[in-house]
């Protein structure tokens, strides 16, 4: 495919031409801005940058399901909140728990199996649930795109990776199937796990009490612990992308830090500053400031899905 | 090269053998153990399985360096503790703090400068400095069968990672260029970090606080966090890696999980129970109980360097 053919659901325009010049500078052997493949990084947030995460994040009608469970064992559950919301859908109660809250919430839910047993239980659900709005399975409302993105840069040498808030384990059950990214390249928010040696079967079996929260600067900082390298693309839709897109694009060299603007009511969902889970409202104010490109889902793309 | 050429370095012998063996197992298309490459992940510790860590593991050597330089700046430095003992080379006091007293004061020495910065400045020392018994570069006193066996493990589809208690920026300034492993695939103890996004540049700088000892039972737990999967083959050399070992080997599936025993005083070093820093004794003890294979230096090695 020659250059002029690719990342084909991207409409002509501003954004994708940074995408394509950036990636024949850092490519071009010779160049004087040309970076070995083996410092290629790009970083992606996941809920909002690479699928849909209205009304809300895929892992929280995950959790939810399990809360539901757990209030068919225990119906004194539903009576107390923030249960009582969730069982509800209750979504006005629940984003005032604010974003860390709802999160810890959900992860709690999961505790007292192990990492395994769990990405095989997030499996099972994915095989078969599906978006309240668009009717197909969450795990295709995934956008097309951003998939030609990733392949693309994937293509040209680049280890594209996953940093998101959502806990990384739910992303692992999915992230290979519907992104091409493989397990480890996932960095996410997780809770403690604890080393079960005393069997003949070692195991690693989760907790309810949070390890990290990967929002906001701790992207940055878990990028740092992980991959130990300055990612050169950086691609977010919300607040809490930006210290990374800031920590990418400050770099020296060529770098990119995208923003997708969810613009387009039509197609998918128009929202930004009044999603009290993940306004975005600072990183839209800033982008020019800081030289982050933002993507127009309406004018930019093609085709979503 | 056909398969009997693998491993020239390795002796013929059941190490060897439970090698060839593993491996041909799991990649054989159509066989009932065969693993699909995106599931085989090889972990090894670095300190005594992939190179010297006697009289002490390398990153000792350099932050002792930047003792040296502190104590030139504050000479009564030179009679506190550890630092005199630290300025004496001092061993036997030094050991009594323990492993991980010992790695924490090692990381308090580099704090106060960026992750990037750091990894600059450890390169430059390890561009000429000499292992005290050895006269090589410490970056050289890596073992010759263990470079065969990262580079047969890759070519057969595996990803190789490196799980060690040193600390991870530190291994981040050399594993490339000495094993062929990518820094992101480094997993180590570390410092704290802290966004510095104040100016135009953003940076993580390192703090003195520790994150992550990452020994013993950690090396499991990170593995879950990092890597979200549990690896095929573990390869180390002290009860400190028992846990990763029996995590590996405990899988289902087809699994090895090896013990370099250093015993061979006359091309390297014989030690095990009485290394105060990182002994050999319970994996020894149980290698047979847990299906963990033995190493002997002496006997499966033909060269070491």
């Amino acid at each position: 495919m020659s250059e002029g053919q690719s990342l084909p659901s991207w409409s002509d325009g501003a954004p994708k031409s940074a995408i394509l010049d950036f990636v024949a500078r850092v490519t071009k052997q010779g160049g004087s801005e040309f970076v070995a493949p083996s410092e290629r990084v790009a970083t992606f947030d996941n809920d909002g940058t690479l699928c849909c995460e209205q009304p809300l994040q895929t892992q929280f009608f995950f959790a939810f399901g399990r809360v539901k469970d757990l209030a068919a064992k225990d119906p004194t559950l539903a009576e107390r909140q923030p249960f009582k919301a969730v069982l509800e859908h209750d979504y006005s109660t629940l984003f005032g728990l604010g974003k860390q809250a709802l999160y810890e919430l959900a992860f709690a839910t999961h505790a007292g199996i192990t990492d395994e047993e769990f990405i095989e239980v997030a499996r099972e659900w994915l095989a078969t649930a599906k978006h309240p709005k668009f009717g197909r399975l969450f795990k295709q409302c995934v956008y097309r795109p951003q998939l030609e993105l990733l392949a693309y840069l994937r293509d040209h040498g680049f280890k594209t990776y996953i940093v998101s808030a959502g806990g990384a384990d739910f992303m692992r059950a999915f992230v290979d199937e519907a992104y091409g990214v493989p397990r480890e390249q996932v960095i996410g928010s997780s809770v403690k796990l604890r080393y079960e040696g005393g069997g003949e079967r070692v195991s690693l079996s989760k907790l309810s009490e949070l390890n990290l929260f990967n929002d906001r600067e701790a992207k940055a900082l878990s990028i740092g612990l992980h991959i130990g390298r300055r990612p050169m693309l950086a691609f977010g839709n919300s607040d809490g992308d930006l210290p990374m897109m800031r920590y990418a694009k400050s770099g020296s060299g060529a770098r990119l830090a995208l923003l997708l603007h969810h613009d387009d009511a039509e197609r998918e969902t128009a929202y930004d500053r009044e999603f009290r889970l993940s306004p975005l409202s600072e990183a839209l104010d800033k982008a020019r400031d800081y030289g982050i490109t933002v993507v127009s889902m309406k004018r930019d793309w093609k085709a979503v899905f």
